[in-house]
C-alpha cells in the first residue's frame, strides 16, 4: 500500500486511475468494445470481479451506442443510478432517464398486484412511448418483471444492463436475462452489482460517443 | 447457484438477505454496534471484504447516533450518496443532506485553487452552522481536505464516514482519518468503499433509531 498521498492533478486522477487498473489486469484479452466498460466498473468498486463477471450479448456496444444515438431513454429502478447517470450527455442525443419508484401510482399498483415497488416500476416504463434502455441496479424482482413484459410482448428494450445486487433471487433473475435471444444485454453474473455498477455502465457507453 | 425464483413476499426479501449474510458470516464476533452496518455494506455490494475491512473508532456507533438524534447534518461528497440517503428518516431529527458537487461557487473556487471540486466541497462545509457527519464515498481529496481542516480548527465533525473507492491516493486519505483522536470515524480500510457504501452506512445508523 501505498501511505503517501501522490502528487496528481485533478485532472488527471481518472486517467492515472485507468493505467493502474489496466497494468493489474495484465495481458488479459477483452471482447473488442468491452474493456472500457469492464474497466470503468472495476473503477466505480475497485473490486476486479468485474474482469470475470460480466457477460456481453453479441455487439451488445455497437447497438447500445447506436440506440443512444438514437435517442434512447434510460428506465433505472433506483434514485442512486438516476443520480449517477450523466443526463447532459444522455440529452446530447435526445433521451432522458426514468425512475418511478417515488412515484405514488407505482406504490398504489405494488399494493394491490402483491408485488414489489421495482416490478411495478417495469410495468409503468413498458407504457412508455420511444425506445428504451433498462438499467436495473438494484431488485431482482424489476429484472424478473421485465424478462416477462418481453415474453409478453409488451416491452422490446434496446439494451438490458441487469447488474441487481444481492441474496435473495438476484442470481436466477440475472439468468432470465441471460436466456433472451434478440434482446442486447450486459449482466453482471453472480451476486454483485448495484446502482453504482448500473450508472457506471450507462456512463462507460456515453463517454464513448 | 440457485437458478429458481423463490417466492418471497416484498417485504421479506431485505429479512431474508440478512439471514443468508448471517449464515455466510459463521460465528464471526463483532464490536457491539457494528454488526448491522457490516451487514449492511455487504448487503449493499455483495462484497464479503466489508466484513475485513471497516474500521470503527471507540464507540463510534453510539456517538454516531447521538450526533444524528441531536439534528446533525450530513454532507457527502456525491449527488449519489445523497441520494441513497434516507432523508426523510435524518429529517425527523432534523438532519438534513448536504451536496455541493453542482454548485457553481464551488466549481469557481476548484478552478482558482487547482483543487478538486470534492476538495472544493469540503471548505464549502466547514462555513455550514450546527453539527456535521461526513460522508465521503468517492474522492480521497476530499477526505485529505477535511483532515486539513480539521487540523486547521476549522471543522469538528460529529462523525466521519471515510468510504472513498479507488486507486489514486485513496488509501493515503484513509490513513489520514485513521490517524485522527477525538473525531470519531468509520472507514473502509483499502481501496473499496463508494457512494452506495456511503450512504448504505448513514442509512445503518438512521435504521438504528
Amino acid at each position: 500500500m501505498n501511505t503517501e498521498l501522490e502528487q496528481v492533478l485533478p485532472a488527471q486522477i481518472e486517467k492515472r486511475s485507468f493505467e493502474i487498473i489496466t497494468e493489474e489486469l495484465g495481458k488479459r484479452k477483452f471482447i473488442p468494445g468491452t474493456e472500457t466498460i469492464i474497466k470503468r466498473c472495476i473503477h466505480t468498486s475497485a473490486d476486479f470481479d468485474y474482469a470475470e463477471n460480466l457477460v456481453f450479448s453479441d455487439n451488445v456496444v455497437e447497438k447500445a451506442l447506436c440506440a443512444i444515438q438514437g435517442g434512447a431513454s434510460i428506465v433505472t429502478d433506483t434514485q442512486m443510478a438516476k443520480a449517477g447517470i450523466n443526463k447532459k450527455k444522455l440529452a446530447q442525443f435526445g433521451g432522458e432517464v426514468y425512475c418511478f419508484m417515488p412515484d405514488g401510482d407505482v406504490a398504489e399498483a405494488a399494493c394491490e398486484k402483491k408485488i414489489t415497488r421495482a416490478a411495478a416500476c417495469m410495468d409503468k416504463a413498458a407504457e412508455l412511448h420511444g425506445n428504451l434502455i433498462f438499467a436495473v441496479g438494484n431488485a431482482p424482482t424489476a429484472l424478473a418483471r421485465l424478462y416477462e413484459l418481453i415474453k409478453e410482448g409488451k416491452v422490446a428494450p434496446k439494451l438490458i444492463i441487469g447488474v441487481p445486487v444481492g441474496f435473495v433471487n438476484v442470481e436466477p433473475s440475472k439468468e432470465l436475462i441471460l436466456k433472451l435471444e434478440n434482446i442486447p444485454f450486459i449482466v453482471a453474473k453472480g451476486r454483485k452489482g448495484g446502482s453504482n455498477i448500473a450508472a457506471c455502465i450507462c456512463n462507460a457507453l456515453l463517454y464513448m460517443l
